[in-house]
């Protein structure tokens, strides 16, 4: 049940209809590991983050459970920093700011405790980096996972496609994968996509839920009808945590409990769009996620 | 378990970008009164049509149990026309033709072997022939059933409030809801909707799925993943169809069973966009649809 996560672990600065934050912590590998932290324990964190970053947040990643030898510290530069604005339908958004800093050159290193780990999450990266990682393995695990985005279609498709080959399950939205296939039907663009390697492959559709595709299966997730998005922030990468910590703690990557694992993701991050960055996921409780599993049951059930 | 069905019994001319019709039948009670015979009869059809509106058209709707008596027939006029042209992501069109003919001054008359219909299903139309409908019927039915369309809010508002006042489910989609209401998350549109008259709201979101949302109740039926969406014409009224004929036929409008009447509803859609207009709903078998609905269960177990 042994987990590593990558990804960026940042600062954010976020403007939404409802208010706008200064820089609060941020970035795919900081919504991955708490969310999956609900499910097992120790979250193996592979990241980097500058001089500039608060040792009252790494401890916090910490009191979740998040085991943070493989983050890197940087004390002469500074974190990555993304700033955003939400338009007023959620939906869409406009990059205000994005200094790559220290993720600029990240080099991963896998602390040798992390070794044999079962379960790997690749959160959003360059794709090379993203492959370093299965590399620097010395045993491929159990199940890898990845997520990407339309940005590294754009300006890295050959690396992309290299790191896709790998990896068990491929986590992406609705629009990126019609641009990574070229197909306007989804069920068309995910037989293109799983030829490309992944076994499974998830299409996040945002407040029209999540479909987990398999070899011969489809499975539709639906999304909480929510009287408002706060912020929309770190809500996919909520959804990865909480799946593939599911999948963890379960021991058990079959299409059906995967099918379970999509809705406690979709749980997750129905919690998280609730408030401003992580704020909501670090003050989760055990019954507070049971209920919102239970809600999601109840919606579908006829 | 009597139902009525109203609305446009009409010509259209389709263009997708898997090829063109000319002149099929279509119309939203056509559609209605198609789907909803496969689960009661007779359907009773209230509706117009003009002197170029073939014989053996109006016997192929007897042939499916659709009572035509209600069927005015103008012989010295011609059948309102519509020809359209969808664009290849299929979820936007445009109008290319649109004639009235003898729907610009429909007077619906009700057949007396009509009254005292238990279900009545109010097709797209302009607001104040559907609320004459009402006006005409000696007794309230036990359930009326709205489908309408952003056309009515954009020239007839006042009217159409009006009717909505006296209905007990309203069917629209996703952006009608945001127009009706002004409201973008769609539980905030469902109650300022509700609070106009309906006890139940269905917003059909295509590809997506639809919501039932009752006082204080939600349900979420998925959207089957299609390959090829081949003629989205019609569905919206084929899910209506089968929605209200499934209530009929089961005689018994609680909640619960309009969550299996939204399924049913959304399975004849889902072969509804299989060919051109009605060519799949006039063929299908009982186990085609039992298989169908099973398919959509299957789609939403974990």
């Amino acid at each position: 049940m042994s987990l590593i996560v990558i990804g960026s672990v940042a600062f954010d600065a976020l403007e939404t209809p409802f208010g706008k934050t200064d820089k609060i912590v941020g970035g795919a590998a900081s919504y991955i590991s708490l969310s999956s932290s609900y499910f097992v324990k120790p979250v193996n964190l592979v990241a980097v983050v500058g001089g500039d970053f608060l040792k009252s947040d790494i401890e916090l990643f910490q009191e979740h459970g998040v085991d943070t030898a493989g983050l890197q510290i940087k004390e002469n530069e500074k974190s990555f920093f993304w700033s955003g604005r939400y338009f007023n339908d959620m939906n869409s958004r406009e990059t205000l700011v994005t200094e790559l800093n220290v993720l600029g050159d990240f080099d991963p290193i896998i602390p040798e405790a992390y070794q044999n780990c079962e379960y790997l999450m690749l959160g959003n990266l360059a794709p090379q980096v993203q492959r370093t990682v299965i590399e620097r393995l010395q045993n491929r695990p159990k199940l890898i996972v990845m997520d990407t985005m339309n940005f590294w279609m754009d300006i890295a498709y050959d690396e992309l496609v290299k790191t896709i080959a790998l990896v068990d399950v491929l986590s992406i939205n609705d629009e990126e994968a019609r641009q990574l296939s070229g197909e306007y039907s989804l069920v068309k663009a995910a037989r293109k996509i799983m030829a490309m390697g992944p076994k499974y492959l998830i299409i996040k559709k945002g407040e029209h839920g999540a479909l987990l595709f398999g070899q011969n299966e489809i499975f539709y997730a639906p999304a909480l009808p929510l009287e408002d998005v706060f912020d929309p922030t770190g809500a996919g990468d909520t959804f990865a945590g909480g799946f593939i910590g599911y999948l963890a703690k379960a021991g058990d990557v079959s299409f059906n409990n995967m099918k379970s694992a999509v809705i406690h993701g979709s749980a997750m991050a129905s919690f998280c769009v609730e408030k401003f960055g992580t704020e909501r996921l670090v003050n989760l409780s055990q019954e507070e996620i049971d209920a919102r599993v239970q809600m999601f049951a109840d919606l579908v059930r006829f």
